[in-house]
């Protein structure tokens, strides 16, 4: 799906489906009937009537999981804000295809179906201290380069991304949309040293002096202080909205990708659960805003979809609890005293 | 393993194998050499290094996790502490037999077996608040089944139970242990009403009163306290430490059980992970009394071993990245710059 215009996508995204309240009720009426003590599941009762909500399905179902990557490349890497030398995206994007990953592992484990789409790497996008990162017309390709990627007969979207540099241009993005600049949102990424701490922070609030003009429009901001990948991303979370797939977010670049749809409409998110919290700082933080309670907190800061991979083991224990187990009336077990 | 008295016991509680350094230190190299920042994987590493450990075996494996769910019934039901009625033990365990439960299905899931085992559940314990829960022969005769439960060519254990009651007995074990009384320790375990609650703190007070004279030791705690499921849980755990097995720790009544082996013991519990902290109120403060993290926060309560299964699939995980990932020079990745 390709927008024509900044326009064109902030119209779609301002009109989204609810989810399907029906689907949902029939699931939390089978939860309370099930051979356990009410809400003794905690957080599975809650996922598998989410899921039934957002894919419209009673019962949800699992069968297929697709994790998405998307890579790119970052102009802002010359401003010495990564651990890592840019090339390493492509290295690893190789590596991704090789199977050497730890989301290759992961989502393999998870049983599920792992696409990788690398964005234009040999052309990495404008060094947004000085310029927008994208102009209309390769943040809407980029976007409909995500909107496509997702599978129609998806069950479960996982979301995320590989690009060196580009814990910057989230940590600008979330310093765009919420405030604080720099020293709130900028963090250590692949494990970057003082210095370039002091770097990255410095880009990112010389960023958003440059980009002032713009800071009120989310989807601007997604195009001015971005990347590929996070637009791919936004795209794909977009289209599974519209598709009734319910989609995991990964970590910290991945979920200020997808911030700009809550922005532009208070649920623009209802349809994603927060995998996981990233032990980069800022992620917390961001989620906090967003009003996202991360399903596990494991310190992980990888990224590649890695934290909405290993959450998707727990949407299969809540999937597996609420189709399998018998009713108390099947079991032949009391109820309360 | 039929110890003959609490004596022979202790010394066996007190005579534990360290975990395996040398296979410690090779995976925590081989860690080191994967294509991901250092650390990036957060617990994920941490738990395939414990894993090697305490398997002594590099790289580790879980080729078989075994779930093993013990059951009892307890005579301080009596007091009216439990939500549902006494026979529900046995309705639940014939709902196991059936694969009707939540742990069937979490079980699965993991790719895990289950084995469920009741222990004399038409014979509850003695009510404790009027006289030992168990005397020194079924106490220890109880430890021998779950000490034999235990294969010894499994790969990872997970301990549960069910029992109607026992998170008053969990409770019991606790401020025992502890100290602070029904009120720091009585929850609403299967969801029993603010008058069940208080008999259930009274309960524990009047245990603790009664049974002064045993409360510096936690193994005579464990038999005028506990249960046969919890013993059989502290006898499958010792078990587990002798023949190089890891374990993972359900929820507060398996986290009480065991208890007693890290008070004989500082390092008692080291071959064990929390698998989580449940919604019942009382085991956060039990496992930080005992320095263990959980690896998941989802709010259940429900006992039969469902946290540990749903840890389990973390343990895959981190198996799966451990053994399964390239390293730098494999995938031809640039490290640091």
């Amino acid at each position: 799906m390709r927008f024509p215009s900044f326009a064109a996508l902030r119209a779609a995204c301002l009109d989204l489906p609810a989810g399907d309240a029906a689907a949902a009720v029939t699931a939390a009426d089978r939860d309370a009937k099930l051979t356990k003590p009410p809400g003794s599941l905690g957080r599975l009762e809650e996922l598998a009537v989410w899921l039934a909500r957002w894919q419209a399905r009673n019962p949800p179902r699992l069968e297929r999981i697709e994790v998405l990557v998307f890579a790119g490349n970052h102009g802002v890497v010359a401003q010495g804000v990564s651990a890592f030398p840019a090339e390493v995206t492509g290295q690893m994007v190789a590596n991704f295809a090789a199977g050497g990953a730890a989301i290759n592992q992961l989502a393999a484990v998870a049983g599920a179906d792992l696409r990788v789409v690398p964005l234009d790497l040999d052309r990495p996008t404008a060094d947004f201290t000085e310029a927008p990162a994208m102009d209309e017309d390769a943040f809407l390709r980029a976007v409909a380069t995500g909107y496509d990627t997702v599978p129609a007969d998806a069950d479960l979207i996982c979301l995320g991304e590989m690009g060196i540099g580009n814990t910057t241009a989230a940590a600008a993005i979330a310093a765009a949309l919420f405030g604080g600049g720099g020293a709130r949102w900028a963090g250590r990424g692949t494990g970057v040293d003082d210095h370039g701490l002091a770097r990255k922070r410095a880009a990112i609030d010389g960023a958003l002096a440059h980009h002032a003009a713009v800071l009120g429009d989310p989807l601007l901001i997604a195009a001015a202080l971005g990347g590929r990948e996070l637009a791919a991303m936004l795209g794909a979370a977009l289209a599974t909205r519209l598709q009734h797939i319910p989609v995991l977010i990964d970590g910290f670049v991945c979920t200020a990708a997808l911030a700009p749809l809550a922005r532009l409409r208070n649920d623009g998110l209802a349809h994603a659960v927060a995998a996981h919290v990233s032990a980069e700082a800022a992620h917390r933080a961001l989620l906090d805003e967003l009003g996202l309670k991360p399903l596990i907190d494991l310190g992980m800061r990888l990224g590649e979809a890695s934290g909405a991979a290993v959450a998707a083991l727990i949407l299969r224990a809540a999937v597996a609890c609420h189709t399998g187990m018998a009713t108390f009336t099947e079991a032949g077990v009391s109820d309360k005293v």
